[in-house]
């Protein structure tokens, strides 16, 4: 099997759901494993272009990775750009006890694509909502905690959140470019 | 004024702390403020080696660079690496808010020197305490909640504090270091 697009990440929660979604655009996703180097840097544009060009240096193979954040506004952003860690840390837990009636949030998705040394696309949508008062199931990530505006329910209990999210948004973009893109060389 | 060693931030509370430390070693601290890429990574060291390779090759001046970090045992050593960007979204406050009776944290110090391409010396320190139960005066970063082993007061209360802090003792032996080091190349 020959795939279009190689995602580059540790994470094989993420790979599943980025898989499902592309795989309904007419994609084909491989997975790499590699060891990324992240920056720290103040947006999510930043931390996944730095990415992208070092998994392709790496790789020479066309690449995807992607890189979200929840950006809660009454915490200044936090955690935003250090989601992941904030995670693995403090958890939704952790979160859900430094907020009060305040609980504005946006969840943003940056996708950057790399085929060429140097050369970085980059595919980015955010959604808005709340945090939730409590957590909902156990599922990874902040799924469990942010409702999306319109919805009354959290990533985690939304049966279409796979249509709907951050995620799909940017992935959305990024299919429809790339296909074009394929098209057009076919051509 | 010629100085031995320039220091590389753009804090300029960490400056005037650091400079006051190591002025009572002998040494002639300069300041450069730059704009440093940062890595996301587990330890301080990596973070710290880094910054210091990337600031050499932006001066070619003989720099030392200092990172520092909070690592609340209860909290999986948050929040550890990204200690300034949570003082400056969560704050000591949100800290407050996420411990309850556990509250043993470790402050560490790392001071990176490189005076010549792709070689850097690290000179670590860390000192144990306990995250007090409110936040003591306005002073900068955590020295408001961190009450070090052995004292009764947080560090922003402790006029002894540049004599025992984590950042006293990492800066002690990279200036020991450092003065044998001149001496030797003197003789």
């Amino acid at each position: 099997m020959s795939y279009d697009v190689f995602f580059v990440s540790s994470n094989k929660h993420k790979f599943e759901e980025v898989e499902k979604i592309v795989s309904k655009f007419g994609l084909k996703l491989g997975l790499l494993k590699l060891h990324l180097q992240e920056i720290q840097a103040g947006d999510l544009e930043d931390i996944a272009k730095h990415k992208a060009i070092h998994a392709f240096s790496l790789c020479s193979k066309p690449v995807i990775v992607e890189d979200a954040g929840l950006f809660i506004k009454s915490l200044h952003g936090f955690p935003g750009p250090y989601s992941s860690y904030v995670f693995d840390t403090i958890g939704n837990d952790g979160i859900l006890k430094l907020l009060d009636v305040k609980r504005d949030a946006i969840f943003k998705s940056v996708i950057a694509y790399c085929e060429r040394s140097g050369v970085v696309h980059l595919f980015g949508a955010s959604v808005s909502g709340i945090i939730s008062r409590k957590k909902y199931g156990t599922k990874w990530g902040f799924d469990p905690i942010f409702i999306p505006r319109g919805k009354n329910k959290p990533y985690s209990k939304l049966a279409e959140k796979n249509q709907i999210s951050h995620r799909y948004l940017a992935l959305e973009k990024f299919s429809n470019w790339y296909l074009n893109k394929k098209k057009s060389n076919d051509l």
